[in-house]
C-alpha cells in the first residue's frame, strides 16, 4: 500500500475534480474534506470516493459548476436547493447560513436538496462549534436500514452530528449513524472475509444474521438498539429522516430513485444563554469528570465523540495516509480518463 | 387492586395538590399530566408521584406557589428560572415561550433550571406539534448511567423527545430515554421479582448484571447500544446532558446534590420551510409506508413512536386506570395527612 501525505491526496483530488468541471476552490474544498476523512481514519468517506464523484459528474448527478440558491428564506431560516452540487459545497453553505442566522437570531435553521454525498456530518457541525456555536447536522440518503420488526429496507442510516465548543484539546464532535452500523463497516467486513457482531444485519427473510453477504442480497442494516431496544434507534432514524427527508423537500429514503442526501442543519448560538466561555469551560468539566471514570472489565480508557478521530488525525499528519493499491489504481485510472497522470502530480 | 376513571383519578390529585398549597390551576394541570401517564401506560410516572411531590413541598425541594421567570432573553430563545416550581409548570410555559417565539422567528430555543421533575417529555413536545410545529425536548437528571466504557454513575437517562404534526391518526411523539431502559423498568422488574433482558445494567464492579437489585447496590444502567455500540447512546446522552444540563444552567447530572430536572425546549416553525398541511400529509406517508412493511419473523406488527401510548389512552379511558393497592394506600395515606379523606373524593 502506497503511503501520502495529506498534501499530496489533496493535490490530486484537486487537480482532478478541475479536470471534471469544478471551479478551482471547489476542488480544493471537495478534496480537503475526503482528505480529512482519511486523515481521522474515516477511509470510507475518503479519497476512495474520487471515482464516485467523477462518475456522477459525468452521469449528470453531480453538476461540479452548480450554484447553490436559497429558495425560501426567513431571517432565521433558509431552504436550499443545491441544484446538483457537490454536497460538500452545498452543506458549507448551508452550514455558512445557519451560523449567520444564529448571530443575529440565536437559531439558524437551514434544510437543502438536490445535493449529492456530503461526506462527514462532523465537518459541518464542527464548522459552528468553531465560530463558538452548537452545531446540528442530520442527513438522510438511499434507503439500507430495516424499520424495526420490519425486513424491508425503508430508512436510511439516518446519521446525526452535533458539535460544541470546548476549552479543552479534543474537539467534541459527535457523528453516528442510527443503525447499529453504517453500511461501510459491512463492506469492510465483506472484504476482509470477516464476520459480523451479532445485531448489525438482517438476511432478506429478516433473519438475524453476521455474514456480511447476506446484507448484499436483500438483506437490511438495523436500527441502534438490537432486538430488544431497536425501536429507540428507529425512532431517532425517524426523526432524522422527518427533518433532513421531509422539512427539507428532498424525498423520502425509500424511494426508488433516492440520490444524494437531504439535510438539516442548525447552529444554536450560545450567548443568547451564557458567555460562551463559560460553556467552553463547562463542557471541558464534564469531559474531564468523564474521563476519569472507574473502568469497566476489559475496557482501557474512556474517549470522547471525536476523540478516536482527533488520535488518528495527529497520527496521520505525522506518519502519512495508506491507500490501498486498488483505491490507488482506481484513481490512476480516473485521472487518466481526464487526461491527468497521477503520478507526476505526487 | 382498584380501578378509577381518570377523572376521578385527576380530582384526588387536584385536590391533594391544592391542599399542599399550589394554586388550583396549577394543581389541575399537574395532575392532568400524572394521570394522563398512566392513560398513555407509563405508571412510573403517573399517580404514584403524587406521594413524592408532596414530601417534596414539604421538604422546599418544590415551592408550589412559584412564579416562573425568564432571567435572559432574545427575540428567539429564553432562560428561565424555574424558582423551584412543579416542573409541570416550568416546562409548560417554557415551551409555550418557544412556541410563541417559533412563530416570529422559525425557531424558538429555551432552557430552564430550578424546576422539580417534568414528567414525560411527550406532554411538552407534543405541544409544539398541536400548534403545528415541531417540538423538541430534552433533559438531565440525577446520575443513574455509566459513561460507556466506565462503572461510575456520572449521566442520567438522558431523554429526549421530538413530537412532529402529522394528517394521520396517530400522534407521532418519539419520548425515549438514551440509556438502554429507564430506571422505573428496573425498579418494576425488581418489584415483580424478574430479570432484566442482557446488556441494560451493570452491578458495582461494571460486570454486566440481568438481577435488577444489583443497580440498587453500586450498579448502573448502560447507555443504548450494548458493549459493542454503547459509544452511540453515550454519545446521544452527552448531548442531551450538554444542552439540558450546561446550556440550562442547571447543572451536571454528576453533581452529588442535583436535584429535578435540566431543560432544553425548540419548537420549529414548519411554515418557514413548506405549509404545515404539506408536511403533515407527508408524515402520515412516511409512517404508512413504514407500516406496511413486510414483518420480521417474531414480530406481529410495525408500531409508530407514540403508538403504544395511544392505544393505551384509548383503552383505559374506555375501561379505567387500575391502581396498585400499595400505591393508592400511600396516596390515601398522604391525602389525610393533609386532612383530605380520598374516599370521600371518589
Amino acid at each position: 500500500m502506497p503511503v501520502f501525505t495529506a498534501e499530496q491526496l489533496r493535490n490530486v483530488g484537486t487537480k482532478i475534480f478541475l479536470a471534471a468541471g469544478a471551479p478551482l476552490e471547489d476542488a480544493e474544498w471537495v478534496s480537503k474534506l475526503l482528505v480529512k476523512a482519511n486523515l481521522v481514519g474515516h477511509d470510507s468517506h475518503g479519497v476512495i470516493r474520487i471515482m464516485q464523484y467523477v462518475r456522477a459528474i459525468q452521469k449528470g448527478d453531480i453538476n461540479p459548476d452548480a450554484k447553490t440558491e436559497v429558495v425560501k428564506e426567513t431571517r432565521a431560516s433558509a431552504l436550499v436547493n443545491g441544484n446538483l452540487g457537490f454536497g460538500q459545497i452545498v452543506a458549507r453553505e448551508a452550514m455558512e447560513i445557519a451560523v449567520s442566522k444564529a448571530r443575529e437570531n440565536t437559531c439558524g435553521t437551514v434544510c437543502a436538496y438536490n445535493c449529492y454525498h456530503i461526506g462527514r456530518l462532523a465537518d459541518y457541525s464542527g464548522m459552528a462549534a468553531e465560530d463558538g456555536m452548537v452545531g446540528v447536522v442530520m442527513a438522510n440518503s438511499p434507503r439500507s436500514v430495516a424499520v424495526y420488526g420490519g425486513l424491508d429496507r425503508l430508512l436510511s442510516t439516518g446519521p446525526l452530528s452535533y458539535a460544541f465548543p470546548t476549552s479543552g484539546e479534543v474537539p467534541f464532535v459527535l457523528d453516528i449513524a442510527t443503525s447499529v452500523v453504517a453500511e461501510g463497516k459491512v463492506r469492510v467486513a465483506l472484504h476482509k472475509g470477516g464476520k459480523l457482531p451479532e445485531g448489525c444485519i438482517i438476511d432478506k427473510d429478516g433473519n438475524p444474521s453476521t455474514n456480511p453477504a447476506d446484507l448484499y442480497d436483500g438483506g437490511a442494516l438495523l436500527p441502534l438498539g438490537g432486538d430488544s431496544f431497536g425501536y429507540k434507534g428507529f425512532g431517532i432514524g425517524l426523526v432524522v429522516e422527518v427533518l433532513s427527508g421531509i422539512l427539507s423537500k428532498s424525498g423520502f429514503s425509500f424511494l426508488p430513485d433516492k440520490r444524494g442526501n437531504g439535510l438539516f442543519f442548525q447552529a444554536i448560538d450560545i450567548e443568547s444563554f451564557m458567555p460562551v466561555d463559560e460553556f467552553k469551560e463547562q463542557v471541558n468539566v464534564l469531559v474531564q469528570k468523564i474521563k476519569s471514570s472507574k473502568l469497566r472489565p476489559g475496557f482501557t480508557e474512556i474517549l470522547i465523540p471525536g476523540e478516536p478521530e482527533y488520535r488518528n488525525e495527529k497520527e496521520r499528519l505525522k506518519n502519512g495516509i495508506s491507500i490501498p493499491d486498488r483505491t490507488w489504481e482506481e484513481i490512476r485510472v480516473t485521472a487518466a480518463t481526464l487526461g491527468l497522470d497521477v503520478d507526476a502530480l505526487i
